[in-house]
């Protein structure tokens, strides 16, 4: 059957990568446009998705113990600026509110770009004893950035996210809590999103305002450019001392508690559109989908179409699929294109001639093949695609991963990698600025992270050639 | 045994119940104070009460065909001044953003007091075909209104809720969803919050700004006044008119649709704290509760104690029971009146004693009986305990509603009722805003409702005289 409307519309991704993941958002029903530059508005099938993602995450941090809480929306100027580094990074991108109703404010307040400084000043009041620790907390809520160019997901002036901040006793508490959250956000990526993650420490000057140490997933796209996919840090006891944040420790000594962040936003559905998304639209995982299967009626107006397909659908949900029927009134046809935009990973047709053999037709959505399934087995065979489904989204993200990241060298070497394949590159790197920023310059890329898989590409620093043993992987990121 | 510590602290509730409500949220570690007036620190204790509503509301609302999903933050000022009515009630009390990073705006833009005005402006965007509705959405997030006094969750200048906005093909498919979702909330408050409610008709003095109808539920707290728990609105074509919203309908002629919205907020919790609680502090229905069994070792450092309670608190979570073991080295007094004070509504004592008889001591919240329980009955007799708290919750609440609401057949009866003894009183009324005024100005309250469950209080506007067939229902409004 051709496809229809829809489809047309979208640009092809090889031609405009940019310009198909716009066309998708919208096309799919993803995101509309508010009036206020960089202000999206999240649409129903957008924020199923969010939730989806919501719930494998919120379920996992409170088996681990966090407890979430709501901070204000507002900070006083006064409050941000208590910590030197963070106000630094922050300051220059946030909305400022100067009027409650008629009233002039005395003070500026900010709209939060992150939560650090709200969490310190309660935890200055809350927290006395040794006692009273460790504080595992975590706020679901949406954060202001002024940002100049902003895209729907990849770079919201306002965008949803989940914010960790977790208090502790000591300095190996605190990271052994920014590692574990961070295989947190490796397991929701890996098992759940389909998408294979470079793990690893940023460097220094990638790292967050006002840790010591920043972690992060790193994801390769589509179009070969990695996408920062979830950051867990450790910040020692820097924001504690900055905010006077002090607890009488077991030998009933005062000390400064040691203290992490760590977040994942709404930027992971760009992430999974750019992963797994083709020219029919999205493809989404069926771990995360909001519909993992959609029964279509063919001919439905003929006895006995529509009610072998609510039965299709009740067996699907009584077997734990999240499944929907779509009986309007456009033709198949538009319906397939429609459901392959919205990324539907299975797609069940049924019609006369199948109810006579007693089977459904069955068409997955990542490759396009199509087979008659008993309906008999229909259970089974759905749960088993599923998985399949799952599987092959996952391995051909990780060789699309893998065949493009490549070892260099020299500099020269990785400037001829990246001017003719893109993609990351593998190198020794000595752990200075300077190298970073003449990487940039010289080759287009930043350092994406020091990953915790090291190998040796060589052993000295492939910029200035001084001994190293630090690998890095560089890449062009959104 | 004694009680320590925290209770010492609270002031008695028939004294000053103002007071009593500050030291409750605080004590019970449901607040703390941010740094800004009227914004509070939702903690875990009171997050957890809010995830508990949020699921019990947001399965409803899914169940009836709602999806989520998200506007934004700001609303630019032109927006918010497209409906008349709406713009003159929310104006006066939005906080105003002039200023994203250095940048000076070119229109200033307000924190969302309500999004009533982004739905209208993204179904504009999408709306065209009666095939496109009806639309039924929500949104979970929080709003801000500058407030001149505030409270923890009474009246705080941010607030959580939820807004739900939908819109339809016709008025009669929008009043019935208004009803529905008032249906909802009442739902809600009778059966899981253990909170009776007057359900009714606002007047148009006190209904909502560009609503054509709004529809409440009135709870009565312990201090005999009122707290408006959920409101449902009618808003029939007024804002699809002002926002040009159009669809053809199945004649083919183009129309607008008719809308509602509706909302419950965190405000709520200030209701269940105001209805139950009691000089100990906090007292949570079951049903809501975050912690429904506490069970508190006696003597935990005596052999098989400690395995005891785990045992006992194992088997209450495999039944189902949200159960806590508290093995903190605190007394055990210290602990009665800790948990005591959160309202847990059942406590769980075992030591070395109960364990020789295979027994555990039950101590109720709400009543403070307590009773030996045969270990091997454990489960099924937590089960009903929990019960029977919140049925008698209910009651004890249902009571003091039907005790405290009185006719008043002259306005002199009125005020000398509610001068005597408060609470809400029923009188006829005439419909007219004079005679509103007149009773707010000579008895000190105002109209809370025009309930469906009208009886006669005689035959004329008990303010003017009037003829009239319609009661409503009067009291003091938090």
């Amino acid at each position: 059957m051709a496809r229809e409307k829809n489809v047309e519309q979208i640009t092809n991704m090889d031609e405009d990568f940019g310009q198909w993941f716009t066309d998708v958002v919208t096309k799919a029903g993803l995101i509309d446009y508010s009036g206020v530059k960089g202000f999206f508005i999240m649409r129903p099938y957008a924020y199923a998705l969010w939730e989806n993602i919501q719930s494998a995450l919120d379920t996992r941090f409170k088996e681990l113990g966090h407890e979430n809480v709501s901070m204000p929306l507002l900070i006083p100027e006064s409050l941000l600026q208590k910590e030197k580094d963070h106000v630094e990074g922050f300051a220059p991108e946030v909305a400022w509110v100067t009027h409650g109703g008629a009233e002039e404010l005395a003070e500026r307040l900010c709209i939060r770009p992150t939560s650090e400084t709200l969490f310190c000043d309660h935890w200055n009041h809350i927290v006395k004893s040794w006692r009273d620790l460790p504080l595992l907390y975590n706020q679901w809520c949406s954060v202001l950035r002024w940002e100049k160019s902003t895209r729907p997901f990849l770079r919201g002036r306002e965008f949803h996210w989940q914010e960790g901040h977790t208090l502790h006793e000591t300095a190996e508490e605190a990271q052994r809590e920014t590692q574990q959250m961070l295989d947190v956000y490796e397991e929701l990526c890996v098992d759940y999103l389909a998408m294979p993650v470079v793990k690893g420490r940023k460097t220094d000057k990638e790292k967050f305002a006002g840790a010591e140490a920043t972690y992060t997933l790193e994801c390769m796209m589509h179009d070969k450019k990695a996408l920062q996919s979830g950051t867990s840090h450790y910040f020692g006891d820097g924001f504690a001392k900055a905010f006077d944040i002090k607890f009488s420790d077991r030998e009933n000594k005062l000390r400064h508690p040691h203290q992490t962040s760590w977040g994942l936003s709404t930027r992971i559905i760009g992430g999974i559109i750019m992963t797994h998304g083709d020219n029919n639209g999205l493809c989404l995982p069926p771990r995360i989908a909001p519909v993992q299967v959609v029964v279509i009626p063919i001919a439905s107006q003929k006895a006995g179409v529509m009610e072998k397909s609510e039965e299709i659908a009740a067996r699907l949900k009584d077997a734990g699929i999240r499944v929907k029927i779509d009986a309007s009134d456009q033709s198949p046809g538009w319906k397939f294109a429609e459901h392959e935009m919205k990324g539907v990973p299975l797609r069940i047709e049924i019609g006369p001639k199948d109810i006579e053999q007693e089977q459904c037709m069955a068409a997955r959505r990542d490759n396009g093949e199509k087979a008659a399934v008993p309906l008999a087995e229909l259970e089974a065979y759905a749960a088993r695609l599923l998985g399949d489904i799952q599987t092959s989204l996952y391995d051909k993200a990780k060789a699309n991963l893998t065949a493009n990241t490549h070892p260099a060298a020299t500099l020269g070497e990785a400037k001829e990698i990246l001017e003719s394949h893109g993609g990351f590159i593998k190198t020794m790197w000595c752990g200075s600025e300077e190298c970073e920023a003449r990487m940039k310059e010289e080759a287009g890329v930043t350092s994406r992270c020091i990953p915790y898989e090291q190998e040796r590409v060589g052993n000295v620093c492939t910029i200035c050639g001084k001994p190293s043993d630090t690998m890095v992987v560089w890449g062009v990121a959104y």
